[in-house]
Order: C-alpha cells, then sequence, then structure tokens
C-alpha cells in the first residue's frame, strides 16, 4: 500500500482504556475497534497530559504540555499564538477539518488586541484551536439559571433532532440525552438514577450515529489530501443510551469495583477531597455505580458499531487504503474506582487512554496486530500526523513537546520515553475552596516512569505513590512510606527537570541555536578580544586598515 | 505634589549595581543619579531575570519570566501573544514609547501566521516589543564577514553623525566606538586594547548625549500621559568613551578585582567553562581590565553628567511634578572579577542591579531619599507602571510575575518576596558545544533568598552555593559541601515550586477562576447527581417537569 495521504483521527469522550475488549475487557465485546487493533498497532501505554475535556485536547492539538500552552482547565482559553494541529499540518498542503468536539474556548480578548477578526480565515482558525469546521459539535447543551453552559452547544444537532421530528427548544436534553416514563415525563439524563434507562431517541438519531455520518460526509467530500478529527462526544455524560444498547449490559458484565477500605480511609486532604466530592460519593454508591455502567458499556458498544460501520464505508470507498486512522480518548472515568467519579485524578482509569493506530503503509506492515508498550503520551499524536503529512517533526522539537511514534509504527526504533507527565489544574473547582487554596496552588502533576507513579502537590501537600509492578490497582498509597523516599526523590528530580524545560522557547529551533553557536563573531560582534592578533584575519577585517579623520576636537558645525 | 500622569523608564546598558556612588562607589562619583536617589526610593537589592541583554529586557518589558516568555537568548524572538508595557499601558490610556534600545527581534514567522503586517500599526507594535517608535537605537552597527549583526542598528544615528561630519560608511564604528592614532589609523573599540583611547568623537555627539537629547525632544512633544522608555545603549561595550572622561580615572579609582585562586581552580565544569572563554581569559589580565575600566567608568560619569541634563530641563519643564522617574540597568559586567568578563552568570556583579524610583505623588514624600532592601526584581517594574497608569497590578497576577512597588514607595507595607529567580540560556554559545549540551540542557537558574544564592544546572553539573552573609564577595562555593545540604534541598524545593508556576495561564485572572468555583451547576453541568431532589429546586429546574412525544420506537421520517 502507499504512504497514508490522509490522517481520520478519531477520538471518544471519557472512553476508558480497559473498556475495550482489545484493551481486555472481558464482557464488552468491540470487535470493529479491535479489528483496527489486527491492522495495526495497540499501544498498551498511552497517557494524556491531562485528566479533563479541554486541557487533554489542547495538549493533543498543540503537541504541548498543559505546563507549556496554559489552558489547563474546561473553557480557559487557549491563547493566540500556540500553534495548533491545523497550523502545522497546513504548512505541510495537508488540510485539517474538525467533526465534532474540542473543547476549545477561543482567547477573545487576545483576538482583539492583534485584530484578528473571528470571522476572517485566520481569525476563524485561532478560535477554533487551528481547524477548520465541518461541523463542531461539543455535544453540550446544558441549561441552568444562569443559562446556556454553551451558548453554541449543539445547535446543529438540535436542528437535525427538529427536523426529525424531536420537539421543543432543546431536543439534545429532552430526547438524545433523556428517557421517558409512561405519562411522558422527561427523565433527564443529568440524574444518574435514570442512567438504566433508555434514551428516548432512535438509535440512528443520537450522537454517535449522526456524527459518524457526518464524518463520512466530510470524507466523501474532501479533496486534497487532509486530516479530519472525527470527534465523539460520548461516551461521556450525560449517561443515557438508547435500545437496544440499553438494555445490553447487567452486572454480569461489570467490572467489579476496584476500590479499597484504605483508600477511603486515606489522611491526604486532597484526595479525600475528590472522594467527598458530589460525584465520588454517587459513585461510591453500588446502585447508581451500575446504573451508569450499563448506559456507560451501552454506549461504548455503540461507538464500536459505529465503527463497524465507518470502517466498512472507509474499505468500499478506497479510503483505508490511503488513510493513516487513529483511534483514542481524550480521558477516561473512574466509575467508581477508587471511590472517586469522573477523571480528575491520577488513577490509570483516569489517564491511561487506548491509543490504536493503523497506518496503510507497506513499511507497517511488520508491526500489524502488534501490541506496543512503549509509554506514550497524548502530545505524540501530532508529530506522528507531522512526520505523515510530509513534515519533519523532529525540526519541531521546540515547539513539538512529544515525539513522532511513526518509527515505532513501522517496526524502527524509537528513543524510549523514559516517563510520562499528566497535570490537573482544580484551582476552578469548589475543593479549592474548601481547601483554602490560591489558584497557583490547586494544582497536581504526576509522573510515571512505567513502574513508579508519583503525584506532587501543590499546597504543601505531601505526595502519593504507586507501585505498579506490585500494585497494578493503585491502591497501596506509598507517598508517606519511609522506605520510598528515595524512590520519590528520584522522581521529584525527573518532575523538576520536565518542569525546568524551555516550553516557552518556541520561535527558534534548536537546530538554529547550536548552528548559532561561535557565529556571532562572524557578524562582527567581538568581545574579550584584547587585540586584532587575538583572532583569524577574516574576522577582524572590517574593524583594521581603517582611516578616519581626526574629529575629537573638531568645530565643524553644521 | 500630584499622582505622576507620566513615567520616565530610563534604563542603562551593563551598568553595574555598585559603580554608582550612591550605590558606595568610593570614586565614580555619580551627583545627579544620586540626586534621584534622594528624592525618591533606592532599591538595594534589585536583581534583573537573566543576565543578558535580550532576555532581561524581555522579561522587564512584559513583566515576565524568561522561562514564561521564552525569549530566553538575544534574538530569540519574542513570540506574537505574549502582552507587552505598551499592551496594558495603553490599555489604561497611556502611551508608550521607546526612545533607544530593546534588542527585541520580532516574531516574524508568527506574524506571518496571523496575518500581521509589520507595518500596520498593530503588527509594528508587535514587532518593536509592544513600544511606539520614536527611535529604535540598539546601539549596534557591528560588522563582520558574514555583514552586519544587526542590519538596522544604529542607522538613524550613523545619518546624524554624517549630517555632522563624521565620514564613511558606519561612523558607529570608526568614531563612535573607536580612537584614531596620530597617523589617522582607526582604533577600533572592539579591541579592548584601545579602551583607554578616547574615542574619536566630539562628546555631544557621542552616544549618551544624542539619546538624552532625542528623549528630551519626545518628551517636549508628548500629549497625554506617557511612558517612555529612555534605554541608553551605555556603558555597554564597545568600551570607549570621548574626553573628558576618557582621561577621567585611573587605578587610583578602580574597585579591586574580587576573585581567588580557589574560584579559578574550581572543579565546576560550567563555571570554569565561562572563566576561560575568551572574555574571561581577557578580563583576568590587569592590563585590560584597567583600560577597561577606565573606559567603562568614564562612560558612566557621561551618563550620570546626562542625567543631569535631562534632570535640569525636566525641573524647567515642569516634567519633574508630574512624572515617575525610573532608573535602572539591564544588567551588570563583571569586569573580571570571579575571573569573568561580560555578565552571563549569577554572582551579583552581573544580576544585581541598580534601581532607583522617583515618585512625584505627596503620598511618595515619607520615603524620599530613603533605602529600601526588600528584594525586587526587574519583573515588578511593570506591575509598578500599571499602577501609575491607573489600573491595578493585582488584577493581572495571571499574566505579570511581578509584584507593584508602588505600596513601598508609599510607605505602605508590600508582601515581602522571599526570593529572586533568574536565569541564563547560553544553548547558543561555543561552551555548550565544548560541554557538549543539547539546547534544552544548556541552561542554568539562580534562586537566591536574601542570603543563600544558589546555581541550578541543567545538564547534570552539580549546584554552585553562596552565603552571601558570610560571604559577600561570592568566592566561596558551597555547592558540594556536605554541611550545607540542607539549604540546598530547601532552595531547590524554592526552585521546583518556581518551575512549576502556572505561567503559561495567562488567559483567565486568577480572580475569575475563583469566581468559578461551584458555579457550572448553574449553567447545567450537574456531575455526580443521583436523582433531583440532591440539589436546590432551581439548579434542577430545567430538567424536571418536561413533557415529551415517546420517540424510542418513532417511525416519523422525513
Amino acid at each position: 500500500m502507499a504512504e497514508p495521504r490522509n490522517i481520520l483521527f478519531i477520538m471518544f469522550d471519557q472512553l476508558r482504556w480497559d473498556y475495550l475488549s482489545c484493551y481486555g475487557h472481558p464482557h464488552l465485546k468491540t470487535p470493529h475497534i479491535d479489528r483496527l487493533a489486527a491492522m495495526g498497532v495497540r499501544f498498551d501505554r498511552a497517557y494524556i497530559q491531562s485528566p479533563l475535556c479541554g486541557p487533554s485536547r489542547m495538549s493533543t492539538y498543540t503537541g504541548r504540555y498543559v505546563h507549556s500552552h496554559g489552558a489547563s482547565w474546561n473553557n480557559v482559553p487557549l491563547k493566540v499564538g500556540e500553534l495548533t494541529m491545523g497550523d502545522h499540518l497546513r504548512d505541510l498542503g495537508m488540510g485539517c477539518w474538525l467533526v465534532g468536539k474540542t473543547h476549545m474556548k477561543a482567547d477573545a480578548e487576545g483576538m482583539r488586541r492583534l485584530g484578528l477578526e473571528p470571522d476572517s480565515v485566520i481569525g476563524a482558525r485561532v478560535s477554533e484551536c487551528g481547524f477548520d469546521i465541518f461541523e463542531r459539535d461539543d455535544g453540550m447543551r446544558p441549561e441552568g439559571p444562569d443559562g446556556y453552559y454553551d451558548a453554541g452547544g449543539a445547535l446543529k444537532y438540535n436542528e437535525y433532532l427538529r427536523v426529525k421530528g424531536y420537539e421543543g427548544e432543546n431536543p439534545w436534553h429532552d430526547y438524545a440525552n433523556s428517557g421517558i416514563d409512561d405519562a411522558g415525563n422527561v427523565l433527564s439524563g443529568w440524574f444518574l438514577n435514570n442512567s438504566d434507562q433508555p434514551a428516548n431517541i432512535r438509535e440512528e438519531d443520537s450522537e454517535t450515529p449522526y456524527l459518524t455520518r457526518r464524518g463520512m460526509e466530510f470524507i466523501a467530500g474532501a479533496t486534497g489530501p487532509w486530516c479530519c478529527h472525527l470527534s465523539y462526544i460520548k461516551p461521556h455524560w450525560p449517561y443515557i443510551v438508547p435500545e437496544p444498547y440499553a438494555a445490553m449490559y447487567g452486572p454480569q458484565d461489570f467490572l467489579p469495583r476496584v476500590a479499597t477500605q484504605a483508600e477511603q480511609e486515606t489522611d491526604h486532604p486532597v484526595f479525600k477531597g475528590f472522594q467527598n466530592a458530589p460525584v465520588g460519593r454517587a459513585f461510591a454508591r453500588d446502585d447508581t455505580r451500575d446504573k451508569v455502567l450499563r448506559a456507560y458499556m451501552g454506549l461504548i458498544k455503540q461507538c464500536d458499531d459505529q465503527i463497524g460501520v465507518l470502517f466498512d464505508w472507509l474499505e468500499k470507498t478506497g479510503r483505508m487504503d490511503d488513510t493513516m486512522i487513529v483511534v483514542t480518548s481524550d480521558h477516561g472515568d473512574f466509575m467508581g474506582d477508587h471511590w472517586m467519579g469522573e477523571k480528575t485524578f491520577f488513577h490509570d482509569a483516569s489517564v491511561r487512554v487506548p491509543l490504536i493506530i493503523y497506518d496503510p503503509s507497506e513499511q507497517a506492515d511488520a508491526t500489524r496486530g502488534t501490541v506496543c508498550d512503549t509509554l506514550v503520551e497524548c502530545i505524540d499524536l501530532l508529530p506522528t500526523f507531522v512526520d505523515v503529512a510530509g513534515g519533519d517533526a523532529g525540526r519541531l522539537d521546540h515547539i513539538l513537546e512529544g515525539r513522532s511514534l511513526l518509527p515505532l509504527l513501522r517496526g524502527g526504533d524509537a528513543p524510549a520515553r523514559d516517563a510520562v507527565f499528566c497535570e490537573y489544574d482544580y484551582s476552578a473547582t469548589p475543593l479549592a475552596n474548601k481547601l483554602g487554596l490560591h489558584p497557583k496552588l490547586a494544582r497536581m502533576f504526576m509522573v510515571f516512569d512505567g513502574r513508579w507513579k508519583m503525584i506532587h502537590f501543590e499546597g504543601g501537600f505531601r505526595p502519593m505513590l504507586f507501585d505498579l509492578d506490585s500494585d497494578p490497582g493503585e491502591v497501596d498509597d506509598l507517598g508517606a512510606s519511609d522506605a520510598h523516599a528515595d524512590i520519590r526523590t528520584a522522581l521529584y528530580d525527573r518532575l523538576f527537570a520536565w518542569a525546568c524545560r524551555p516550553g516557552a522557547r518556541t520561535t527558534i529551533s534548536n537546530a538554529a541555536l547550536m548552528a548559532a553557536r561561535g557565529k556571532t563573531a562572524r557578524k562582527g560582534v567581538l568581545i574579550g578580544i584584547v587585540e586584532e592578533g587575538d583572532l583569524e584575519p577574516e574576522l577582524v577585517a572590517k574593524y583594521v586598515g581603517r582611516k578616519a579623520r581626526d574629529m575629537r576636537a573638531s568645530t565643524i558645525k553644521n
């Protein structure tokens, strides 16, 4: 097969790494995604850069750590000037399009300052995280007493639903994300008690099939090399799914809860704080967890079926032959493990994600169906795409903090990564208030070297530490263990080196810095030169043998 | 007196903190600068953020650490999107103008990407570090076999010199920065052996008086509140000065060299590397040091005399009554101390600078003539200016990493800074080659808490440590001392916390993050809510009591 001409970059939202059969789930069968794994490489130790939609995605889309790009929480704008996937790929002649979710918020103030109009081509791209928009759908149209969470959320999808006969001002909520009782009352998917209800929507009109079709529509009409970010909303909450998926899974299919009494009795204020948040308390209840798991697994099964539809179509249209396909997620979901819900902490349930890459090139034939256990990060995707688009990600290593996975896909050696890093900024959460933390201190960092996972907390809290070799469930916190002081010291050294990295030095390449060494003298800057004989004649030529008039006491006036 | 309406921000280049009489120099009398100290506050422990023109200035002009803005060496462009002094002050209705040097290099690639034309108003400001340009003069027109160091350097000044009768294509070099012998041969100021020669220029045509006049011309014509950055080129090299200054100082006036045999025998590869650079070797020679000191002290004396001219004029024109005046420098000069020349290391000779601020407000009357020994940094200036311009720097503390000095000027309490930080990136220097360092590793960091100064080196080198209480000359390196391991550990903790700071999170204020705590539910995002009764009715109102049609098995087609 030829070199990949296009990239289909599929992201699910909140899909745990271990809820696919190719990653070992014993009951949730995902044959279509598994098929991609059989055709490509399944990365078994892929980590995201922040356990929350917005910052994780901004890292994926910029190829940079959150500590570098700064968009550290949902709706913290990605600042003007940060280079995105679209910037890099378009420079290489590859279009970069969005179908689905980004959770990007534009830096309106920065745009105003630079005079960038949101409706100009450049302004629109800056507003949309570098993507050209086929359809943006963040899948979010919540409404509360202060209005809509996202004024532009799901507008197009709502319009689609209305055309299909779903009535009201917010069918996204009333149908796609709610059930219904016999009296016609909406059973909102926002209430976890309703998660075992079937969504009140025909399956083909629900969000995942809708976005699949939108993706195919884009691809069918696309010309030129393209990267399509097909970015699904699910299995992210609201946790509710239509039939037949709603009734597909029950307790016999669930993974057991990974949680211990010792965890519940932790003395760690931040860990305990997350357990005590409403979502932790809700998922600590078995009845709630069971209801949600039915929906969550059903949603994933639906995702897999839609992937099947998509892949069949790609084969039929020939795109499977010229398109690299990536399947991943922006983060996982605790689902009650460690007495937590959601994702905003650093256990594998949250920060480890599925990552499967299919490369149609014959150079990748040797790796098809293999599993790669190299530590990789979501910031590695953009360098990979740059290489696929014909660029050289290594030349961009002053901007891109990840590394191309192409060598791993093609059976070559890639420099092993010796640790992965993840961050979480909870400065806008109620927990920061409870702990009395200034926004600068309500932040935590993870370093994981493949065995030891340490969590550092700003704000004066002790670290947490897990040995994943002996404790793969991450339930035994060694953060205060005297016996592990040296381990922690070594991990702190790693984290310190990481924190000191020149992440902001993006306007000059490392190659240019190396090429500059010793070259200022060639432009006449002579430092520490006592007399002309100290340098070779060429370097002083402009400064010797010159004649001038004596102007020291000149009285020439103008 | 009224609140200051304007700011005159005077910066010298490479002026050591201790080469002014108000800072204790016993022989170099600088009565005019001293007079400003008597009228304002003299900060005795002011530190810059990087010991090199470009990065130090970019920190001053952005109010941010080098690790945050990324312009870590001369001619590393300041990236589009970094907010500058001009951005902040213009937002407050104060103009921000340049007369002199910035060492700014525009981010041409970033501007191209965002469609910013260099000749548009916004593009010009982005190109010039946020300043509107009255005159840009970096004072640099070196020429070597590869051409001019700065294609635009000193063009206007050269034109001025030509009009005044100084001939040739580069009178900046041949006259302003060279001497002449009896045969009419140019004695280039690039060669330190010529530093004791008088520059071949009438004193009033040399760079310092020229820029003083340009500053007065700007101020005379300025309307509206303004900040004028009068940014002198001197006493920066080429070290040469016209008469009468050239003959003004001799060995009896020199400070003794601060340097020990132990320093020369250091086992530290980076420290030794700087000593061994040509400039270190040159300044280790007493004859060279003596010649340069004559010029250096003469240049400073000339600077002080010009400050006298300027201040007299400001008084005459009334500007002394409505203008805050700041005098500082971008870094110092080793002048052979510690067997080094130039400035690219972290001893006080290099990183401690004079900083005098005169505030005409009567609120500052109580502090006139006082000395403030609080640790301050050059990034504190921009927050101070924001406050003077009527803003609130505290509200910008997600962008500005310094703190306003206004409370200190007005006798109030300011939160004490417990450490200052400085960085140096030598990744583009020959030393990085000699040490075999990748650009990411050729970097070093200083933390100084008022007593202990520690230098951390990337690349695997041991730290250096000085106790300035017992060793104010900083000649006794305790970086390998077992007895000081705890001190180093504590300083490493400080540096780690500093490196982890959210320097890139500039698009949302800390106040906004705090205000957001617990507010997403008010926009309808309900996380971990099991049933509607778990929340107050207002928060669930949009999700309850709704009616829908049963669409689960609907066969409505469109």
